[in-house]
């Protein structure tokens, strides 16, 4: 396998974190890597990984379009570019999110038929696999059209990634009834119940979903515009962390606090963002992982396992066919 | 004060539970009640509580708005027009929320000046009071000029209810940056950063907020459309719920599970809906509160409480002095 292209500039702990992941992913999981940044950043941690030298970092507050059209050696940049030019097999960035859409459309531009990209971010379910919420952020307006699309790749990701033959769709509404909701879900709700809409990703609509069943088994995939799912999301993230301080607290005040914080690691961990492996941008000609900002190198190790198994399951042959008919 | 008047016939455990905490109410807060509903179902269980009869009940799936035209003589109705008739101080109901709604838009009317009534959501954060969400899901679809008023009735709200004196009011985005967002957020934001938008309801604009702030002590209202705040709401409900059934059960196999689940105790309570006293429907001429379908005995001594304490305050002059500059 090609390497998988590495964005060793971005992210809140970039570049010490990044690499060390990209190090550790090489040894533990055997993947090959190559790391994209500036060498004389690189030269010092790298080890004996490569690097694709690119002497720009676009920063993680940096306007996306704008610094992607500018910054043409940046390491994003430089990342999408390996990718397209067949030296790497998939990227990988905890940098700028809009970012690196940015620079993944561009270089990598969209799989035939695919009207807008979407981010994949699973969500965590406990006792069972994620839920693959999208659009998570990548478009704030949509086009009932787009939503279809992105169920269709949803799914194609979720088989994928957690081996769900035949994942359920639902889309996020605010009640079960096709009449409920807003134009844009109405008239995507629509589109989904027609006969054939999810057969070739082979999937099954399984109607509205409300907020409240995305982190449960019910269902497989949520779709949503990326202003909504962006929310949700994050409204998520806040509402757990907030959450589980609160439990750590607690606990930790007591005299069993030993005993009942371990009884909670295996929870902790399945929420922790670290072990999710990253979000895939779907609908762009390549593996495009993105990983948390606040990444730590055991992010940085899962997304790579990530990449790394999406381009040998060839996700993005699969999402083609799974919209060539749209 | 007048009495309020209790829905006795909406809600999951309707009417047994609703009327014990009607009994509970009038007996442990010294809040005077009045049943609404059969009284061929509620003199087995009403004690000395006067009732008045209605002898319709709107089912908790039934389409509100054809419900409430054609159902005169339901609860609803009637607890509606007890407000109205000024035989009643508020209304409270744990049924049918869109019936609530339109029972309460159709029989009291909205206050002067205000363009849609919204749904006020008190969202728990731990250590610090409730953050008050609206639309919670009154209005699907929204203009920007709703969600200034939402945003100044729900500062009156935030106010009256949890004594803020300033409320700082965030407006729901996916970036801080005010260029971020649907067209809705961009139109509304301009207006909320507008000199003198918040004046009369003495509040501060504190720009756009994301998911992840709801559930922190960073902001006391969080103002959206009626789509996006239900998927929020439901979305942190789903998740709490998830996570809290996890602790649980990741707590009772061990051996330190009474001293661990006993620890938690008081987050369990800051979280239970039953504690909230349930949302508000700000902008009719008339006190108006919503509790959960499943809502138990306690959950209407909570509600009816508020209820209370929102005539007392005198919340819908505030109210209406609060919008009547739009």
């Amino acid at each position: 396998m090609l390497p998988v292209a590495i964005d060793a500039m971005g992210g809140d702990h970039a570049p010490a974190a990044i690499v060390e992941g990209a190090r550790r992913a090489a040894v533990e999981i055997g993947v090959p890597v190559v790391l994209v940044g500036r060498p004389e950043d690189l030269d010092p941690l790298r080890g004996d990984l490569e690097v694709v030298a690119a002497s720009q970092v676009i920063g993680m507050d940096a306007d996306p379009g704008s610094s992607v059209r500018t910054m043409k050696d940046s390491s994003l940049v430089r990342a999408a570019e390996a990718v397209r030019d067949g030296r790497a097999s998939a990227m990988v960035s905890a940098g700028n999110t809009g970012a690196t859409m940015a620079s993944a459309l561009l270089r990598l531009g969209r799989i035939k038929g695919v009207a807008r990209p979407a981010i994949a971010t699973p969500i965590p379910v406990p006792g069972s696999t994620p839920t693959v919420l999208l659009d998570a952020g990548a478009n704030a307006e949509c086009q009932p059209q787009w939503l279809v699309q992105f169920a269709q790749m949803g799914a194609i990701f979720s088989r994928e990634r957690y081996g769900i033959a035949e994942p359920r769709v639902g889309l996020l509404s605010i009640g079960e009834e096709p009449t409920k909701g807003n134009p844009l879900v109405k008239e995507t709700h629509a589109l989904l119940a027609a006969a054939g809409a999810l057969d070739r990703a082979s999937a099954r609509f399984v109607g509205n979903v409300e907020g409240r069943d995305i982190m449960t088994p019910e269902v497989d995939v949520v779709v949503t515009d990326g202003f909504t799912g962006n929310v949700a999301l994050k409204t998520l993230e806040g509402g757990m962390r907030s959450l589980v301080t609160a439990v750590i607290e607690g606990l930790s005040t007591t005299d069993v606090a030993d005993a009942a914080l371990g009884a909670l690691l295996p929870l902790y961990t399945t929420l922790d963002p670290d072990q999710t492996g990253g979000a895939m941008l779907l609908g762009v000609d390549g593996v495009c992982i993105i990983s948390h900002g606040s990444s730590s190198a055991t992010a940085v190790v899962n997304a790579t396992r990530v990449a790394s198994e999406m381009v040998q399951a060839g996700v993005v042959e699969h999402l083609r066919s799974a919209v060539a008919s749209a």
